[in-house]
């Protein structure tokens, strides 16, 4: 299926709007009403929930699930792999990204992490371990600086 | 107007070059004599000056301004939305970066700020606040480290 | 040349997988058995060697030069000017990874280092200085927290 078909169908059947040089693998699960930005990819068996925002450049492989009402802001990128090499055999390590929370621009999440509801990651943030829920965490590694973001 | 045509008339008037896979708004409003790279996408109503150096992969979003003779590495992401949720309202911040800044590689400019003239940005910086007229910022979030970068 | 077309032979000639939305150039010198993911830009002149894995929105500028074995993560950018400015002349500054070295999702390589074998940059690193043979550096700047990585 070509990119631009695919699009077309995502559209029609979804409502939901994805725009140019993305590369969305065939088996990934995109729900309604989502919006899927330019440059970004969307890797094998990914599953996204409804209502999502995701920005420009995003980077998301294998093993990520999203869920409901998630932002994921330009240039974030997802791993999959906690200790990369060019050789051998390697597993996917799995990570969640729960309902209504908010992944600044630029972060970087690694794998085996769970994002839980209404949290916000700040721009740029390394997350390397769990985010609670309603939670704000900043920086390289990503630390808790509000526990009260979800009821803004 | 398609891509390519776009990338044609920018180069015929404007004698600035623009790479493969980028993209540029109509609204966008693009000085003279620039360089714009692969991969770049530059939004709605943004305003870049003459002799600016855009490097590939940036992503410039509807809010941001941007002077004459300023350096974008590659990879750079600005932002325009200083809250974001996936749903409900939400407002433009601006972003403006004057004359003769340099942004590095991979830098992560919130929402909001002034970047002054002359201004050196880190590669890998996350710019929180205004940055002074000269100085070199760097880290996450980017703290300053020189007053006279600007005079190299 | 068209992307296509060279897509075609590097996959002929090299066994090596190209992707979608890559721009590489043709001076650009790539080994056998090597993956190169999507959106990735390698460029004038970089020499890569065997067996790399070079993951999705990567960018190598000319003056980046790779071994063999090397992995090298989503997002990762690599750089050539270590004072730009968007005017006046400037020269390209060298950057080496060795083999087996390999670079975590988001990092960026500032120019001028030695990334020595067996190495591990973290996620969201970036580097500013040489990383030791088999040594594990991570944060912004990159610091050493193990010196034992290559042996995992």
């Amino acid at each position: 299926m070509s990119s631009m078909i695919q699009r077309f169908w995502l559209n029609f059947l979804n409502n939901t709007r994805v725009f140019k040089f993305t590369n969305i693998y065939k088996t990934a699960d995109i729900g309604n009403n989502c919006v899927i930005g330019s440059y970004t990819e969307i890797g094998d068996k990914v599953k996204i929930g409804d209502n999502c925002k995701i920005q420009a450049k995003v980077f998301i492989p294998k093993g990520v699930t999203i869920g409901n009402n998630v932002f994921i802001g330009p240039c974030v990128k997802f791993t999959n792999d906690k200790y990369p090499k060019a050789t051998g055999d390697w597993k996917v390590w799995e990570t969640v990204v729960e309902d209504g929370a908010s992944i600044g621009a630029g972060a970087t999440i690694i794998c085996g992490v769970t994002i839980r509801k209404n949290s916000m990651i700040g721009a740029g943030a390394v997350v390397t371990k769990d985010v609670p829920e309603g939670c704000m965490v900043v920086g390289v590694p990503a630390v808790q600086v509000d526990n009260n973001w979800g009821s803004l």
